[in-house]
């Protein structure tokens, strides 16, 4: 069976994509080795941190074969000492006489490095190939190498009429079953998990993933319920409670305050399990939302997901820190005196945020919307 | 060219969809004349009221061909004699061998009788096929049949979070150009237009049918500009300026209003060409909507769009009069100061309004959602 180059590539971001879950807070990351014919040799992706490369695991996959060979990878290989050494340093080693990048580095220190480096041993270079595509695979790691801010995602599940909560805000069960899963997905993907406080006192959630809801492989769910994201609570006053689910199980949980908060109640979420931080306020006395967004970023969270009420989800919205919107819209009417989606200030359409649709589609009985957000930044 | 029965009335309900601007207040019906192989011998279709029924125009389209052969009408042929005669009677005049029909006539009254009479010709009856493709020709006609009420359908155009005009009432194009020649469809295939004297005062809109903004065929646009729908104004206290666009145009105007209103005022809407009836007021003393809706399907009114604000619509809506939702949504985020999707008291989430999603797609760069509403009746 022979391949052509682009579908070598889109081989190689289907492997990328088995590491969705896992490689945080690597970039996800495929490889296929193929002969000038397109016939493959060897295929790898990175598995998770710490785990080799996807241009290792192809190599090793491909074995003596590798020589003399065409190495397709999604992203640019690289050029310094990680766990498993150079990647390029390994193609090179291997006799591949050729290589196709889907992507360059994001980081701008060491873009261009490693394919200096295959070039630098007489290795053809081609690319970038299926770049979208490529790109598409690692949105909050090159956020975070560009611009030193994780992806912030932002979901909310809400009636067709955008409500998410009734006024008393009794909002369980909104959605349907298939969309519960499917933010698990969402969770799973994510360094972390962002919430308010008034949602952990109102609905007491896990905010963990639970692979068990979700599709997967056996191999996957395990991978994905040991890599949980950071759990984190903006709380500026340090009103959870010490009980609260959120701070129980395995996965990690940060509480973001300011230095309003009285320190016995910070030694009582310590005491809980909790790890308490205090970062400036804004001008409200709320905890500064792009402070957190820099810490999340030196944490090497990738991508950021914003599962909370509309006042917190408002002000990230606001606060021009979304890049995504990925809404839940169930098939019921809440009525006007409900919750809005988010809690925005608005008062002239001129001020109205302009979004772009990028996908829409059923999700059991409800519909998901995914939006971006169409800010200069 | 030989077609299967199923082919056959499916190209009978195509016919048929080609009256749907312009048969009002007769259903829309197809009539396809084959041979026992399936070959079309003749074609017909009803095109508006006063002309002649769909069997006629097929047995016309057939000639003498039509003699022993099959009907496929999308309708039970009616056996009462209108403008044109009974098409029972017709058919069996024409010597056809057999008749296969969509649905039975859904007025209560004659339903069946038509089938009777063939029967009692000798003719071979067959159905109902594709019944489900045959009753979507004509919702609004058979719930006035069935139900003495047209079907009402609530149109809106919003953003994702549910807002459909800034707090001060500021709301022109919420949605695009796509999203407005498809209202023009939806206002065409209506009997009448109901929109509020808050809309009329703040919007002043035309209300009326515009085919040049619709992808018509010239003679199809030609024939839904003449069938301009009634345009109603819920006006309980007669507040519509006689200036307002809404009284101009060759469309008539329908102004309902209760005795609260002032002689002089309706004196003044009546010099300025429009018509109004005053209704029994409900509780609050707003236009009862159900008198309104019983007063449409006594003018013959089959479908009733409603265009208005989220306080009318909320009425419809909160009173059960509403079957179908048709909800355009923009990619903009209008923020939670604006104005609601529906104006809905709503307190606990077991009272909320369960609706079904029926159809989504793009319309340009906004999005339709189509629902239905999930009323016992």
């Amino acid at each position: 069976m022979a391949f052509s180059p682009r579908e070598l590539m889109a081989r190689a971001v289907q492997l990328a994509e088995r590491g969705l879950y896992t490689t945080m807070p690597n970039p996800r990351v495929g490889c296929v080795i193929a002969d000038a014919d397109g016939s493959i040799v060897g295929e790898g992706w990175h598995k998770r941190a710490g785990e080799p490369h996807a241009e290792i695991e192809a190599l090793r996959d491909a074995g003596e074969q590798a020589r003399g060979k065409i190495a397709y990878v999604t992203l640019e290989p690289c050029s310094h000492t990680g766990k498993t050494g150079p990647c390029a340093d390994a193609l090179i080693a291997a006799g591949v006489a050729k290589v196709v990048f889907g992507m360059e580095d994001p980081n701008p220190s060491v873009s261009g490095n490693g394919l200096q480096k295959l070039r630098d041993a007489g290795i053809e270079v081609e690319g970038p190939l299926l770049e979208e595509s490529c790109r598409a695979l690692n949105p909050g790691f090159i956020k975070r190498m560009t611009l030193g801010l994780p992806l912030v995602r932002s979901k909310s599940a809400m009636s067709i009429d955008g409500r998410t909560a009734m006024a008393s805000g009794e909002s369980k069960w909104v959605t349907g079953p298939a969309a519960r899963a499917d933010v698990q997905a969402l969770r799973a993907r994510s360094c972390a998990v962002v919430t308010g406080v008034d949602t952990v006192r109102y609905d007491n959630p896990n905010m963990n993933v639970r692979p068990e809801e979700m599709a997967l492989s056996a191999e996957l769910a395990a991978a994905s319920a040991e890599k949980q994201p950071l759990r984190v609570i903006v709380d500026s006053q340090l009103r959870t409670p010490a009980k609260a689910f959120i701070l129980q199980g395995d996965a990690p949980t940060l509480v973001v305050t300011t230095d309003a908060a009285e320190p016995e109640r910070r030694a009582r979420l310590e005491k809980a399990g909790a790890e308490v931080l205090v970062l400036p306020a804004d001008k409200e006395g709320r905890v500064h939302l792009g402070e957190l967004l820099q810490e999340l970023a030196r944490r090497e969270c990738n991508e950021v997901l914003v599962e909370s009420g509309a006042t917190l989800s408002g002000a990230f919205m606001y606060q021009g820190h979304v890049d995504e919107i990925i809404v839940y819209m169930a098939p019921k009417i809440l009525g006007s005196s409900a919750r809005p989606l988010f809690e925005l200030p608005i008062e002239r359409m001129g001020s109205m945020l302009p979004i772009t649709i990028t996908d829409m589609r059923a999700v059991g009985h409800d519909w998901r919307i995914t939006a971006t957000t169409d800010i200069e930044r």
